[in-house]
């Protein structure tokens, strides 16, 4: 397995004086990460395949990077605002750093007055990708606030906290001592219950990455309520919002009454519109969300962010800020919505044609994600190799998120129609 | 002053329940800042002059913003990358977290190999910007790290290591407890010694922000030997080294025999290629740079950054990097130089011209920054009224870089020909 960080011992060789009294003392708490980030780690297992395998046409349904060009309206809104930025007097030095209005008011019609949530621009944080944004949110708490995760999770909420400190070593399973973890199983559907010990911050994501499992309004409404009895607070990583189908479903978690007090929402352009190599995203901190100081007063949650935000960053860029708001014009929404539509139509494939050749099967109804269960048993990495070296097709080992992940398997929806109808027939073949 | 936090008592309005027994305790040191990040703070008191005053013309020499439209090379190469994004076949969606391989190449060639410093691709980390970079950087120290900066200094040095904790309070005079202070004065030539008290790191900034003072190779090589000696870490922002004209004078400081071992440099496209608000910029951790883990061995930075970047950051916008690497084109190579040229011709013009008006002057040689000490004993601020209301022109009070700054005042050259010679001017008329 791959160690992030090298540990060696002084040699005289390096030139290195280690042996000196004084040398600048690290932050120790990046020794006790676990691996490698789990992505690089599967790159590096199929550059090895292809290396060994160069003829053999690899169909990656592994890391959940989206495939479809940028839609016309966002390419040209694009081009328009490069050309701005070849004028004098349409050029564009900084920017706000929480971002431009246009796409802060365009954000708050579209993706919340529409669905009954007021938000006040102050409240919406634009920045370059919601991975930053789930990394930087946790240096908001206390050193010693204690985090819940669900398990499997999204690697990032986990690493973060661990380098932060906010956690012991790990254990065998890759459980990081300190932080509780919520199993997300097939027997509690996916659904944990929330905990009954003292938490200060869940991190949830719905639709969820991996599981692909959406919460039903009742299910998030027992969390909001979980929150502010106990002043915990949340965390709603809603990036794959886009791709919930059901309209009785909440798409924000700010639709739940009570919300505003308990909860930060991030939300992604990546997936919604193919920007995953754009980089734009946007985190939602309402005014009302305080929580303690150590005199036992209160801060704003909405105030700490934004002094982050203004120091630490500088504005997502001008051109990728323009390309957004054209999410939300007239030809952009309907062109997304088309992309998002293709995608789902490869996961309703991938379902159908696993199902078929009797893989069981979760999520892909309102995420770009199918959550398999390995079949005969295997391991999820045992699993990957064979998928890799008996189909050519990439997937994401499930106990790569968490060990409650282990004996599942998660299948990204976002590829040619092509290759998904051949990585389903290369399936059925080696395994059906 | 702004305060960055609200602190309220519960209020039974709010209809949040602060009485409540447990709720989230945040990262209190976020209280301990002393004000809004000093450009916010501008922007309310132009603001509130250009309320009061609808028909003065006020001229900005205060932000270091620059203002001339892209390059025509870097705007082609932009278009071109838009139009890849267009298109299946040539779709970009996450690239390598650490940045691409032509934008790496194109920087080692260009910024390094260029100086006679051989750099690994592996040992530069490309970013959305060095304002990020130089507040994220310190992630990778142990808590009690002990911080030195010159005062004046960039805020953010200063403000992200009192987030993560390593001062105690701010006195009186904004000197935050704990962090070593190397005053940077007319009386040093604003060249501060090293410090003798023990230091973990130091930032060190060249061409200075906001001095304008470049370092000299023997007095950056003695700062070199300071970290060797004494196992301190030197961060290198050299964010406006394109603006040295004089070619003797270190641009890198891995042109310094030994910095590899004690060195990380920051880069950024902002000044040099008018892109502070397209966004990129990035990091330079030399494989050779280890520092201790509490067990007595050592950690490799750059595998720590390596870590850091690849589980908090995306990597920086396709569209972006494609302009960044057209800057190294022979087309870009000139047109920016033009343009860098164009701004130091407006620091010539405001040395001349203010130097005629009776103002005493340092920087803007080597740097677009002018750094002039307030005339008739005035306070930073107080000078800051005066000429914003007198001369309608804004600069940056030199105290909000810190104590020392007090009495100096940093005005920037970017800006228009046809305002430089109307802001002299104005000034000479105000105060000549």
């Amino acid at each position: 397995m791959f160690l992030a960080l090298g540990a060696s011992r002084a040699t005289a060789a390096s030139g290195v004086r280690y042996g000196r009294a004084h040398m600048l003392r690290v932050n120790s708490h990046y020794q006790k990460l676990k691996a490698g980030y789990l992505f690089p780690e599967i790159g590096r297992r199929v550059a090895a395949f292809a290396g060994e395998n160069p003829d053999a046409a690899i169909i990656k349904l592994g890391i959940g990077d989206v495939t479809e060009p940028l839609a016309p309206a966002i390419v040209a809104a694009m081009k328009d605002a490069v050309g701005e930025m070849a004028e004098r007097s349409s050029f564009k030095g900084y920017g706000p750093e929480r971002g431009y209005g246009f796409l802060i008011d365009a954000i708050r019609e579209h993706d919340f007055a529409r669905r009954g949530v007021e938000l006040d621009p102050s409240e919406i944080f634009v920045s370059d990708g919601s991975k930053c944004d789930s990394g930087n949110i946790q240096e908001l708490f206390a050193a010693d606030a204690v985090v819940a995760v669900t398990d499997p999770v999204y690697p990032v909420y986990v690493d973060s906290n661990v380098m932060a400190g906010r956690s012991g070593p790990a254990d065998d399973t890759g459980r990081y001592e300190g932080f509780v973890y919520l199993p997300s199983t097939e027997d509690n559907g996916f659904s944990p219950a929330q905990p009954s010990e003292r938490v200060d911050v869940v991190y949830l994501c719905s639709p969820n990455n991996p599981t692909g499992t959406a919460m039903t309004r009742d299910y998030l409404a027992g969390w909001v309520k979980w929150a502010r009895d106990t002043g915990a607070l949340i965390i709603f990583d809603a990036a794959y919002e886009a791709y919930i189908t059901d309209d009785a479903l909440p798409r924000s978690i700010y639709e739940i009454d009570g919300a505003r007090e308990c909860a930060i929402e991030m939300r992604s352009f990546s997936k919604r519109a193919g920007f995953t190599g754009v980089r734009c995203a946007f985190t939602v901190v309402p005014q009302q969300l305080r929580a303690k100081l150590p005199n036992g007063e209160t801060a704003s949650l909405n105030a700490m962010w934004n002094r982050r935000h203004s120091t630490k960053f500088n504005g997502a860029s001008y051109i990728v800020q323009r390309g957004a708001a054209a999410v939300y014009s007239p030809a952009g929404l309907e062109q997304t919505r088309a992309q998002v539509a293709f995608y789902m139509e490869n996961a309703r494939l991938l379902r159908e044609g696993l199902g078929a050749a009797g893989f069981t099967l979760f999520g892909g109804k309102h995420a770009p994600y199918i959550w398999m269960k390995t079949p005969d048993g295997l391991s999820s990495w045992d699993f990957f190799n064979k998928l890799l070296s008996g189909a050519h097709v990439v997937g994401t080992p499930g106990s790569g998120f968490g060990p409650a992940g282990e004996g599942y398997f998660r299948l990204s929806a976002f590829n040619s129609r092509e290759n998904v109808h051949e990585a389903i027939e290369r399936i059925q073949k080696a395994f059906g």
